[in-house]
């Protein structure tokens, strides 16, 4: 059987790579919300012992890559290929990581969406024959990313009510060619789109027609309804792009209620934690998904999950420009059964 | 027939894709250099009609993706896939202007090795039977390099004699699954290697160790000799890189003499157009290779060429920090013969 091509954008994976380890680390504040428990490693100390956040999110990472190969019974030099991205400038908090590894490497760059981006090419690598294992990793940090992206921490700037808080996490998947479940059984790759709006202080309403787009091209390629998923989940929406996304498809007739959820609005306690319209980063959907949902489709909670990760393909420089926000997002079925 | 993997990073396709169409834009200095005959558009205002050296960039990957696509008799929504990434912060060259295109599109950032990684992940997708028709796209433009790197142009920094001159330029390839050659038959996938240079303005010796490791793992890889090629060509390593290379081979008693070159050295006229160590940047090698050296195949000037972007990781906040320069390099063999 070869894997299929089902419409402009969804592959059906002939043989489905297995979900052999998972694994994050997470800083204070996301140890302090909800999913707390489903979290490798909660660190208090937001450093991670580095002397700067860029080199604490490449910690991040190498701490969640390390407890996922763990969980796999796997040497890093074992694995075939690492796919990983980050939202620093130039990828550095992967590319610093990955040094140390001796690992042959793909650097991708999906902005948020990268978990999803790279969980898909590590997967469809994997299906294609093109090795026995593979890793996906990604991260953000909230120190980072906002002197990055918006100030200094140290300058104290205010929030505007559509914000969202960058989730300080890192998460990695392992992937083998066979094993147990769960299994990634289909890739949608997203197209990037762009809807005009141009306020950088609200991702969600700039992502939620990507995420619209993607998860609604996968119902059309694969003929299944969000009845056939007991949970999908979009990446970092927030409360308003989430209600964006339930908004479009109730005017195309089609109700998500129960079954769909944002790894943003779950991350944090939306109003104990003061994080305005929810978690986003790298780090927010890839240390849901590393966590709370794989650890809950392990426990039988779910059996059929898509996840859908977002991207806001923007820069400072271009909305400095005048420019508005183009953002994808990619979406991977995992099982419980192939 | 299956991909063979051979040894720890080398693919040997069972299917190589083929070359459908290759194109480029580039600037006016590199108008003016020794390879002109070989490039499809030559800009003299480099700001390619738009208001910011960022616009412009996606502008020119705009330009050669469309000049390549027509070379192949193609619509741009034919493609299944697009991978393309840049130097600008967030990718914003790729992301911009694919947003236009309506294809699922995957975003890499491989520094100035991205030619080379777009095309090694294009084909191993086609050659997985992942879709029909995809491209791999890149750019790089001196002004937006030097002010995100270096210094804004209107302060006139100095230049020390290792500094390389960012190609202002963009290549597009797009492959074809089935199809008439110059085909990619294999690929090598680079590991991160960091030797410790901490100077950013000497990207060649940085990049040189991970050169010579990818192309010593094809070698060793493949069980070929650099004999079996007609040309290999490393990315933008400059003169000093060249060096380097070619000593680091010296060692090992191979003689490259002959049958190695550098796109960085390959592009300008080092001491005419003073460039100091030569061309750099995503957009160097992936013009060369989208003029002189497919052309050069094309015209049965050379039948195997094994094409090696380099690529150095660093971003100015990591050297900022006192970090030393991760480098990468993928090879990929392409052979007017399957």
């Amino acid at each position: 059987m070869t894997t299929k091509k089902l419409g402009k954008q969804t592959f059906a994976l002939a043989s489905p790579p297995s979900i052999a380890g998972h694994a994050n680390a997470v800083g204070k504040k996301e140890g302090e919300g909800p999913l707390a428990a489903s979290f490798d490693l909660i660190q208090e100390d937001t450093t991670f012992g580095e002397n700067s956040w860029e080199k604490a999110e490449s910690t991040m990472q190498k701490l969640a890559l390390s407890s996922a190969l763990d969980k796999a019974s796997l040497a890093a030099s074992q694995l075939d290929f690492i796919f990983a991205g980050d939202l620093l400038n130039q990828c550095v908090g992967s590319s610093y990581h990955v040094r140390d590894l001796g690992v042959p490497f793909f650097g991708v760059y999906g902005a948020c969406s990268t978990m999803a981006e790279s969980l898909s090419l590590a997967a469809l690598m994997l299906d294609g024959g093109y090795g026995e294992w593979g890793a996906a990793v990604t991260s953000s940090h909230f120190c980072s990313a906002e002197r990055q992206y918006r100030t200094p921490l140290e300058y104290g700037g205010q929030r505007t009510p559509t914000a969202q808080w960058t989730v300080t996490g890192a998460g990695a998947v392992v992937l083998a060619r066979e094993g147990q479940g769960p299994y990634v059984t289909h890739v949608t790759v997203g197209k990037v789109v762009d809807k005009g709006i141009k306020d950088a202080n609200n991702m969600g309403a700039a992502m939620a027609p990507a995420a619209y787009d993607t998860i609604s091209a996968h119902f059309q390629d694969t003929h299944r309804t969000p009845s056939f998923y007991d949970l999908i989940v979009t990446g970092d929406l927030g409360t308003l792009g989430k209600e964006i996304v339930t908004d479009f498809f109730h005017r195309d007739g089609i109700d998500l209620a129960g079954r769909y959820n944002d790894c943003g609005t779950m991350i944090y306690d939306i109003e104990g934690q003061d994080v305005h319209c929810g978690g986003s980063g790298c780090g927010c959907c890839a240390s849901v998904l590393t966590g709370y949902l794989l650890n809950g489709m392990r426990a039988g909670r779910w059996k059929n999950l898509l996840f859908c990760a977002t991207g806001a393909l923007l820069s400072p420089t271009s909305i400095q420009q005048g420019e508005s926000i183009p953002s994808i997002c990619h979406a991977v079925a995992i099982s419980t059964e192939k």
